[in-house]
């Protein structure tokens, strides 16, 4: 039996065009004699849909798209996620579905038990879980079919849930599992991914072909990954990240898989190619091909221009410099070394005119008081406005630039720095967006070794450095990482070796930054925390802030 | 027995600030004689507390808070709504639990069995439903205690859930029920909590003690309007709305209660007064006093800032008026005349030369392109800018002044007039936004006449009219409400009567402007669907989009 693994990467709620990808698919895998061919979890609609599917006609046409592809059936099983309505009156109303399609019938729905709702996921919101579970025989197999996080509760390990669908499923002696995932990347989870996948397949005894998204959806990336898994717990292909692949895999090869063929778990190498399809998926699904950004001579900017001309070509990306009184000689010429290495058009313009209208426009009501935070926000959002009006003028989307360590303490000017469609870094710390410049470099000098080691700056007042507002990076993204990534209270951080005034400090900064973190373009996730609808924090709250 | 109701206004994550305020309310029920003092859900942390909820340290605060009111408790019982650790390894690690503590031993803890996962609910995200439930005896009576949304599912008939805590705790026949809420405000609201609750005393024939919390939230705003109902169904007495109140009731005066006592709830009274208390609330909160705004001379600056000077005092409110070359006389007049009537600090600053430094200095790179969005969005920005600056200079926060058919469609400009900490009137359509100046003018014309007759304007170009661009905001926010709050898709809507190409272009408009509310300032809500928590919709998407 030769099944089929459609690693697709689709667009939510345009049911045409996933429609027409996976007619293609199944074309592609009957074309090349698959029994079966296994499409992600939700697929019809795309993941996460949200509260689309609170629209009763989101779900007709997610129903639509099924029947199309029924009947594209003849001679070849389709596997497919999409949700169902709940008959029953009680519960949700709708199910997290996946569906085997054959010769134009439906044979059989498996509904999805476990759930997923912490972090980015909100599945208890719209469905209901499972409570019946079955098998599906197609061609003298029996096969059970899982959804996701289902697969996730082995040996009921998984604090979170009270049951274990796969078990239920043995019951009925299945052949091979089939799972339909929605599983998102971060860096660390491709690993996880294959070890539970394995451990199943070890508790089980039985191959399992496992199929994700891959693709990004604004800030949530699909790297793919997919795989099928022989009885003898070897991985026998996972499929490449971050791009659309096929793969047909022969039952009959698996009864003694010696070599296992994985991709590499590089982080640096992972976070690059996944952020590079971040902004390449942002600007296709939107239907958009230029970006423009600032290039202030510093690493971020560069970090930035230099993934956005590898996701949209150096034709397709513009930058602007804009120097101002406050800006030192080494930034241009760094920012214009940058933009000649990667080829990219480059315009100057100085915010000096520009601000200097402002202050005396300003004058008569700000009472001579001294320069503060107020003038260098000024700046910032000068060349906020600049850019906006360039985007505007010539439908380029303005990239953000923002890392995470600035995030997270608040480092940046709402409505100036801050602006942007999307934010590219703004889920890397800063030490890490050192890695991910020398990754870049790793070659050639793309970016300016100028850049990469002279001290942070905003050059937003005369000799400014971000070490006068700030704690050494690797300190203070230490701290981030305990209190974001690990949810740990001051009083766990400080018993780690750490400067309680400063933890104290941290921390509140953190949390009191949450309005401007609201205010902001979607980040590009690829850490197991990302900021956005994973890590949902109240605005008003003094959590920490008493003290 | 006396049972007071303590329907208190807590700041989220303050545990100082909270527990002084639980400490408070008990000394004063103490003092009136009280047996029984009730307080809201999670009373101790705020509501709702979102992620905080996973930081095991924000948890110990909240015990550490138990035990200070524990010692409070000799010689008067509490009720009160607090997080519980899951002493189970599997399931969520917390329950919502409402606690009764008397005479410093905790008697009783009740976890909550209903838990909201909709619109801006995430309980599902945070804790494990009760299994188990129980009643507490006390001084001879026996009482069921209930946490809100538990007493939603009267005969099964909310199709959200599939068990009912009520009828397991029927079984060992309580005296009374208490149910301690955190139910938000939305205009349609208090009349439908009324049914419930009275629905409830009719099914199990015993009086209701039901207390929710006031206050705002950033974007939640809690209106209070706790009650007493007696077995005949009637209210004894509906606690006022928007500000914190104890009130004792006795049981032994329930036996005959004929007159009913509530508050108005007429749809504008009650918006008006929900978003002066969610600036009041906002402002107080943060520790910030002062707020700043711009002002137009249309409508929605001028609502903004007479319900700002309500919540924050005439002397606390100061507005910019910025004309440009596109302003016309009226709107400097009708925004002195309003600025007058409140009594407000005033000062104008044109934007003309701002304007025209911009588009010299940008003038070398926008090819001689004709005037269009761009520089409208400049002038927007500039607007923005100054606001801004003058916010940062001296700590005035700047309130946001879109209503929601302006948000829905998309028609303002990112960091320029949708940027502010807070959106007042975002969750206002257009038409109610009339509706409300008419409601401020009841007495007399605080906003100018001319304001409300004349045309609506964005004033970015000579002769401009909303109407240029939108459809007449009667037939727009009919659309709106039916699409937003309705979730009809677009058949169901034209089917109503409503042209098809309307339709389907102010539904395009609303999901295409998901980008902008992304990044706009929360909006206070007092609609059943605002927009923020209770709306999450994927920005990168195509439902709608293809046709």
């Amino acid at each position: 039996m030769k099944i089929a693994l459609a690693q697709i990467n689709t667009i939510i709620g345009d049911f045409e065009y996933n429609t027409a990808k996976i007619l293609d698919y199944i074309a592609q895998a009957k074309e090349a004699g698959a029994d079966i061919v296994v499409f992600p979890e939700l697929a019809t609609t795309g993941y996460p849909p949200r509260d689309f599917l609170e629209f009763k006609d989101f779900i007709r046409r997610s129903e639509n798209s099924l029947n199309q592809v029924r009947k594209a059936t003849k001679d070849i099983a389709v596997v497919v996620g999409a949700p169902s309505l709940n008959p029953v009156v009680e519960g949700k109303d709708l199910y997290n579905s996946v569906v085997f399609i054959y010769d134009e019938k439906e044979l059989y729905r498996q509904h999805k038990t476990l759930l997923p709702t912490y972090d980015i996921f909100d599945e208890a919101r719209y469905f209901e879980e499972a409570s019946t579970w079955d098998i599906v025989n197609f061609k003298g197999k029996r096969i059970a079919l899982t959804v996701c996080e289902d697969l996730w509760n082995l040996g009921n390990d998984n604090p979170l849930y009270t049951i274990n669908p796969m078990d239920e499923m043995m019951q009925h002696q299945p052949d091979f599992i089939i799972n339909v995932s929605a599983s998102p990347f971060d860096y660390a989870h491709a690993s996880e991914r294959i070890k539970v996948l394995k451990e199943n397949v070890r508790a089980y005894g039985v191959p399992l072909f496992y199929v994700n998204h891959v693709g990004a959806q604004t800030d949530i990336i699909f790297d793919g990954g997919s795989m099928a898994i022989a009885s003898n717990q070897n991985v026998v292909k996972e499929l490449p990240y971050f791009e659309e692949h096929l793969e047909i895999f022969n039952l009959e090869d698996f009864s003694d898989v010696q070599k296992e063929i994985f991709q590499t778990k590089n982080k640096m190498t992972l976070i690059h190619d996944a952020l590079v399809l971040g902004i390449k998926d942002y600007f296709g699904k939107i239907g958009f091909k230029n970006a423009i950004l600032g290039l202030s001579g510093g690493l971020d900017s560069a970090v930035t221009a230099v993934l956005a001309t590898e996701a949209l070509g150096k034709e397709n990306v513009r930058v602007l410099l804009m120097p101002s009184q406050f800006s030192s000689d080494h930034s241009i010429k760094d920012a214009e070394d940058l933009a000649k290495n990667l080829g990219i058009r480059y315009d100057i313009v100085s915010i000096k005119d520009v601000f200097e209208s402002y202050l005396t426009s300003l004058n008569p009501l700000l009472e001579q008081k001294p320069f503060d935070v107020t003038e260098e926000n000024i700046q910032a959002r000068i060349r906020g406005n600049l850019l906006m009006a360039l985007s505007n003028k010539f439908g380029n989307i303005l990239l953000n630039t923002t890392n995470k360590s600035e995030m997270s303490v608040g480092y940046g000017t709402l409505y100036g720095d801050l602006s942007g469609g999307i934010s590219v870094i703004a889920d890397v710390y800063k030490t890490e967006v050192y890695e991910l410049a020398h990754y870049i470099n790793r070659h050639d000098e793309i970016i300016p070794n100028n850049t990469i080691v002279k001290p942070p700056s905003a050059e937003l007042r005369p000799d400014q450095k971000d070490s006068d507002s700030l704690p050494d990076y690797e300190i203070l993204d230490e701290i981030l990482r305990l209190y974001i990534e690990g949810r740990k209270g001051p009083n766990d951080i400080i018993s780690l070796g750490f400067d309680d005034k400063l933890v104290n400090r941290v921390l509140k900064m953190v949390n009191r930054n949450e309005f401007k973190r609201h205010q902001t373009a979607p980040v590009l996730r690829v850490s197991p925390k990302a900021f956005g609808m994973g890590r949902r924090m109240p605005i008003v709250a003094k959590y920490l802030e008493t003290k």
